[in-house]
């Protein structure tokens, strides 16, 4: 059993095609998670996530601020206790319009087993 | 793409071994999740989930009040912002002895593919 703080993981950069946005991987293969990774997002005001897609899914609930997710022909707003999934293959991006850092939880499958 | 507020989805009773416990299926295989599930759990003052174990993991965030996580030998408080890495037949437990809702996103693979 491993308990800690979001705040005791490094928080790094998002990398390419995101801006202003961090994120720590807090639950990990290299932890011992057999199947999927938890990880947080923390994103400035005037952020963004990549627009684009992948062949693995996203679930994610919204823990503070307010965010924007962009879909194939849709936007929608979404704030704290919202929760997001996003199937394999569809194109989506994160941004942060509003005056707050914009906060959630995003988990992905662990791919390379 | 489906987003929707946690509150949308019905809180059940958790079930056998547990008490004052309600569990939201958020995420699901029905929904089209090919690999893990999103729950929310709220947990009354004075409840408690079984104490117990099965050969799948938990990865947990906790979204608000206080709890108790009892382990094998072990029990630690966690709160807002905490996370709990539960491996795969690891024996755990989730009390609440605090005054408020004890509230926290748990997921689990999903096991029937």
């Amino acid at each position: 059993m491993k308990i800690f703080s979001y705040k005791t993981v490094e928080a790094k950069d998002a990398g390419e095609g995101s801006s202003k946005l961090k994120v720590r991987w807090l639950i990990t293969k290299e932890m011992g998670a057999p199947n999927f990774a938890m990880r947080v997002f923390e994103m400035e005001p005037g952020g963004h996530s990549p627009l684009h897609t992948h062949p693995w899914e996203h679930e994610v609930f919204v823990l503070k601020g307010e965010g924007v997710v962009v879909g194939e022909g849709e936007q929608r707003t979404v704030t704290h206790g919202d929760v997001v999934f996003i199937a394999p293959n569809e194109l989506h991006q994160f941004k942060n319009n509003g005056a707050v850092a914009f906060m959630f939880v995003c988990l992905v499958p662990i791919r390379d087993k």
